[in-house]
């Protein structure tokens, strides 16, 4: 194994997305450097030097010691959460992210998946577009229905668990203080629902989540609610 | 390394997100079993001990030799075809599907995500809903622009490759015999666009996926034609 190398992490507290990659950060124990952009979609000129689509978030990985702002050519340029807590799992094989069997991490990747197919659209749906709540249930049940019946996405804590996190944790939060485009009377019969026996598993999942000592590290509740009752526009990245 | 076990693969002729694992398996020389659906998206009872989703490719894997339809409790039931196909890479560490070093599995990784989060939603609403074709046009000059001058994704033939080959393939070939949502006037738009020097590079990146043995050896553009003519819903997976 090679050894690791400089890591910059280009993030901002408001992004789920970002916030993916600082869990795997934390958990592996890496040290890194953070660049933390205000709450805005907005970004600087030089930041399409590190992602040449604007986005957050991104690592400039290794090369010299230099600023932020002022990214050398000599690091490598990487984007994409996904990629992203992989690339951690990849340079910390021993951190647990991602277990070693190749079934175990099948699984803990479809998990990923199901959440990418079947919760993000439903969720944005219901939470950005207020286009009402019964796929964002289904889709949850069926997401559900994966879990085991205790413990994370695939028994042990895994980037499974680290790609959902800030979204479950964020979609609760935002159902506790009514931010959301979803009308006063959906809002109800999704915190009624989340309430329900029928959902009582995810919500131990998502306590578990919540839970975690890499999420709490960075977790500021208040923060959260004061940046997205002014939202930045949802997106898939 | 354990040794590899038995591969009993589900799919279908239509499905890009099967032609994804089927060109992994092929790429690694893996032996296998494929059992075929025909091109209806209802699935069988006895598919939904494979994937409760009910959803198409899937793997069982491991186990005694048994008929598809009789999938035992013994082998793994392994689902989502970008977690297949990783999943592939995994047990074929020599198969060259991923590289070794970490930054360029993460550039591997990321360009997959490019292409789910930026392509595949405007693919659709210009293909499938016949919503325009402006954004579809400027995902694909995105895309486009993170390919090096020649080759593929990252140089080498890789998952990346795979990951995109089913859908940029059967898009030119939509487009070819006017299969889609889109008007007579956004079609025309398109194969013009496409057949201009702007899209020059990602024409040439199309024609090596398409060229490549693993694609031709399972490649039917009739077949393909005649099932796309009254095509399955579109669907994310």
């Amino acid at each position: 194994m090679s050894t690791v190398q400089r890591i910059q992490f280009y993030t901002a507290p408001y992004s789920p997305y970002s916030h993916r990659v600082r869990l795997a950060l934390d958990e592996a124990g890496a040290d890194y450097l953070a660049y933390e952009f205000p709450n805005t979609r907005t970004k600087p000129d030089w930041y399409y030097q590190i992602n040449p689509r604007g986005r957050i978030p991104s690592i400039a990985y290794g090369g010299p010691d230099v600023p932020p702002e002022e990214p050398s050519p000599e690091s490598a340029k990487l984007t994409e959460s996904l990629a992203l807590i992989e690339f951690i799992a990849d340079i910390f094989p021993d951190s647990g992210l991602l277990p070693k069997d190749p079934i175990l991490r099948a699984k803990a990747r479809g998990f990923i998946q199901i959440y990418d197919s079947w919760i993000q659209p439903p969720y944005k749906s219901a939470f950005f577009l207020g286009e009402g709540t019964e796929p964002i249930l289904q889709a949850i049940e069926k997401l559900q229905a994966a879990l085991p019946p205790t413990g994370f996405a695939i028994g042990q804590y895994s980037i499974a668990d680290i790609a959902v996190a800030p979204f479950f944790v964020r979609m609760l939060l935002f159902l506790r203080h009514g931010i959301g485009a979803y009308s006063q009377a959906d809002g109800d019969r999704l915190r009624e629902a989340f309430a329900s026996e029928k959902f009582a598993r995810f919500r131990q999942y998502v306590q578990d989540l919540e839970s975690r000592p890499s999420f709490q590290k960075n977790w500021d509740e208040a923060q959260q609610v004061e940046l997205w009752k002014s939202p930045p526009k949802f997106r898939k990245e």
